[in-house]
């Protein structure tokens, strides 16, 4: 089908390559699906319109005996489709020696060996051009009150950073870290849960220019959090350095669902925000797409939901951008006083005395309209394309 | 009953006098409680043996005809139970004035009166002593997407703490604000959900010396977030100035039960945090409760609830002490490695060499024992009291 | 606006008279809107496209000395519009003598007097000529392990039914009960938690055949359940009566949403299943608005809202409709063997003989495509109006 | 340790070989522990204090080949530690022939090799003298609205069921179902997602008699419902068959914690509801444990967290028995007149009359004690062990 919400490489579409990759592996049974050659996905993803890829050092290079050649035969993929890799990330949760965490890990030699594993990833990523290093610290936590201690981890987490964001201003690397929040899922509680612990920890570092994030829809979900709020609140500090797309139903196991299904008028907003929702704050960066094809589909479906992914933003953004450009949201953003709140509350060099004084139409501001359903009800006719 | 649980001045425990005070009004029903008078209700708090009170401006002042007159009983009540006024907080959320926000509402006029509101509540509070001013913003927040700008409000919630900052240094008052998150209710979504978001704008405020946190269980339990957890990173940053202890059975309303009921785990590793999780890093303020007595009681149940909010405190932190006392603890914390994380990971000095080139026994690390299972039931026997 | 949108009677629409009369009153504030007369709103209902109104006692007629007059003004609105009275319900959780339940209060003269008021009710119900009877227990339930005998509350709630049953057989009244599940709010804990767990009760009853449901979208999502599969299961048992649409956003406090907004491919797939989800099993009955316009709006948004209930259920019937018609869908399903289900697993007549010894092709199938994925996407695109 | 918590036989212990012999694997990394040879773990447990074992098929006969020599040391392992085999189940979700449901699969010859598993089950089941035979669901649900046709999977659940029910009636067999509910994980919906839809099939069936539920803790705490009060419901209908002890924090992945751990209070009044909740409504089978170790622990900390698992059920059974033989008790409960709910609202032969024509005493029923504080506050005491 090549209609309007058929990809190209301006939209700068970027896939994991563990997404396409997964094998259905869970808690309740093994794969069902074979293996996937990350390097023929990567020219599956070209086919199918993406700009970029991404992966985690063992999702590429499972097997140090074949990394230089597979190594080879990725880089002859990018030169052959045009792709380019954005972004790397490192796997420090699957090998079991990272079971009780890894850059926070309790045994230090774990958290050396960890530091280790992701400063080797640093270099790959730089020789491969990409700009954005993620780290998620997927067992960064606990399933137990006494077996963490929480302000060590915060310590070790802030050196770490330091220790990272030093070794790329040392190599010259063009490069910035971005941090992956999530709320539990492996681990009973994950520390840095949200969008907003990990925006405090940067504040705390010795170079947070270089430090900023990369919120996932499915994890503020899970936590029952207004991701499209999240977003926007990161973007307000500087800090959405990269976004991690999905589709998820709230709190429950991490479903990490294709880009629209789960909560598809959330995902309108979280467009509309990536966009700027009406103001010069938006984001730049990569779509990328970190979610999994359910274990019961094969491989026509892995593809199937790939392109899914892309599909929806396009519908998505489409019907944002209407949504913006029409006169009739224009007068409702006007009615419902949203752009009000730019002015700030005192007036430039206006004293405390002035508002202390002033008398309030308390009646009327009590009863007065705030037009916000009937806001609401534009945008929910413009997600559904009758207007 | 006067046993090792019978609270006493020490112990700094503080009421909201909005808590005994609630009538039970809720969306599906009035008043299930005749008005307490909040002079009354100090006098009781102080027999109950708490050693503060705390109030929002129209709890302890609905009349604005009665003020002078409620001030001085109010005083006289103070001078003569002892009681001081650790906090007080100002109400911008029950007046339909703030439906749709107070230092955030779309409305320019709706944000001066709520500052004007804030700034007397705050020569209010200085009289009387209080050395924490509170602030949670219950309807600062959305049901939908378009109608809230959330830069905006970030702009706006930093201005307003910039500007009472402001005022209190310019006034010489000895007073710290204390910002209360929360994720949801009455709202749909609430600006600043969690702890972590609000250590965010702190970072991003003229005077952040000023501001720090004041969590409620129940709000963090909300979004399914470990609470003792979030108060330990809060900690960290040096940001723990308040706290609210009450109950939750994790995401759905806000239930504000009496602190012990719902996640009692969570109460013991709660009180654990406050006292310092075994570390250095400790909360030293008011023992401050937030909780409703549920609307079916009559005012025993009040009282009742009122007790055994300060009961269980005492029966936790007791179990706590001696948990951290116990040497087969001390054991089982050495054995989990709990305290191996103050080590840093690089030894100082270190180059990233060594790091990079040891050598790993990754089998051993693999299948090494971490004894999280035993620490963890050594803290459910002393909480259980059977040790 | 008129477009393909626009309500008619034969759309049976039918609100709750208490929806657009919510007050905005919560457990944060009081109300923020004027009383609206019941009368005034059925007028002003059947303007916007209603078809039918519902309510509770006290909606109507909350001031006894003015009960007839005002049944008197309803007849005529009723007679001046074409409305009709569908449903009726009874409060019996806003009067504090409710406030540890009603049916299932452990104070038996509350039971009495719940059950007296539900009687009069019921007579009411029927001089108006509704055919079903909507039963909320909203205050039957605890937050409190010990303080609510289970199944002596089960006793009660089987004889209460038992006994209101027998009535209107007696009675002769053409009319049926249908009990309203929720998980929790204004209770900690309430009974009859789910859709499941109505369902079970009404397997005990005498009449079981006079008892049924009303399921609401945001009570079941508020307990992350899945409330298209719910309403399929109760219209498998043949007990879907009635229905409660609105909005929601999982698992938090009761947000009582206009229809579509919150879950809006949720919506979808509840529009889906009560048109039968391509079988016979359908539902028939009025399609009934159980919502709450947000507190920040004026009369305004009210009406807004309930306009919004109706287009929005009209979009998401006309995409539905196309869905099950597309021919690219009937393939789409097809090869995602849906109907394949409605062949019994055994032959008539078949032995298990045949089915334990034959062989299976477990490679083919563990491989086999499941094309769930592509059908979905289909589904996706008529909600969004791609297609 | 030898003190009062130290399981005997007459506890009447079980566990799954499967819970300690998880070895791990989850979405986000493969195992971390060995394979755990089940007939060794047959003698750990026993030696630990257990009285019984139950399994999946697959569990115990992963190996075709292997199968009758491994049955023969597992029925040595039996008659050496006098251990029994008290359930059995099949293993329906982990092959992925089964990836989109086995009972309710779309395709027809998925349903017919289940089927057949489970007779061959059934049968092995009843050579070991099971008396209980688990059916868990565990892929019977969908990601997606449109794949799954709700009806006929009821149907085929129903029949499957009525055929089972024959084969062990024309069997001979001693032996009953029990059905075991979870709302999601692995798929994003389960069907029969909670006590109360499972209830509601069985009413459905040709032999209910034979079919009952087995609920787990953590199922239903994922769906936010209180476990106690569905076992109670379960009871009332004479359908507690069996039940899954273990931990969860609320709705989030399924933690499958040790039993204590997640909600203690929640744990304390599900023993209470297990022994009767002071009536004579009470479960008496085997008291069962189905939980994971921590994927972070060695094989030390599986065996400890089999150990917490009992000493916890008899610490918290020692704490309910206390409960409930207080006088202090005796005197809360019926103050807060929980008994009272075993009176029928209408006295034997009581006609509606007198009911609606009693004066109520409203204005005292409204502001009487309820008292429930106090009652939940002496529980509360009694769990943690300080009266």
């Amino acid at each position: 089908m090549s209609d309007d919400y058929t990809p190209t490489r301006d939209d700068k579409f970027s896939f994991g390559l563990w997404t396409v990759g997964w094998q259905g592996t869970d808690v309740f049974g093994p794969a069902s699906r074979d293996l996937l050659d990350p390097v023929e996905a990567t020219y599956r993803l070209a086919e199918l319109g993406a700009a970029a890829v991404t992966f985690h050092d063992d999702d590429l290079l499972p097997d140090e005996a074949q990394r230089e050649a597979t190594l080879d035969r990725f880089r002859t993929a990018l030169d052959e489709t045009g792709l380019i890799v954005e972004m790397v990330t490192t796997n420090t949760f699957s090998d079991p020696v990272f079971k009780e965490g890894a850059i926070t890990a309790n045994n230090r030699e774990v958290r050396r060996y960890a530091l280790a594993k992701v400063l080797r990833n640093i270099d790959l990523a730089a020789s491969l051009g990409a700009k954005t290093f993620v780290m998620w610290g997927g067992r960064e936590g606990a399933e137990h009150g006494a077996s963490k201690n929480v302000g060590a981890a915060m310590d070790r987490f802030r050196d770490a950073l330091d220790t990272v964001c030093g070794y790329v201003l040392e190599q010259g690397y063009d490069m910035r870290f971005a941090l992956e929040p999530k709320p539990n899922e492996p681990r009973g509680d994950i520390l840095l849960p949200s969008i907003g612990h990990a925006l405090a920890l940067i504040s705390e570092l010795e170079h947070p220019e270089l430090v900023g994030l990369n919120p996932e829809v499915g994890h503020e979900e899970m936590a029952g959090l207004n991701f499209a709020h999240g977003i926007a609140q990161a973007l307000w500090h500087g800090k959405l350095f990269h976004i991690d797309l999905n589709g998820q139903h709230g709190p429950r196991f991490d479903q990490d669902l294709r880009f629209g299904a789960g909560n598809l008028r959330g995902a309108f907003w979280t467009v509309d925000a990536m966009l700027g929702a009406g103001t010069e704050r938006r984001y730049d960066g990569y779509v990328h797409f970190d979610y999994k094809p359910p274990r019961a589909e094969a491989m026509d479906g892995v593809w199937e939901s790939a392109r899914g992914c892309m599909r929806n933003y396009l519908i998505l953004r489409e019907r944002v951008q209407a949504f913006r450009a029409d006169p009739d949201v224009a007068a409702a953003v006007e009615a419902a006083g949203v752009m009000e709140l730019e002015q700030p509350t005192l007036a430039p060099g206006e004293s405390l005395h002035d508002v202390r004084n002033a008398s309030y139409d308390l009646a009327g501001l009590r009863s007065r309209s705030v037009a916000m359903e009937a806001l609401d009800q534009l945008a929910m006719e413009h997600l559904l394309g009758v207007r």
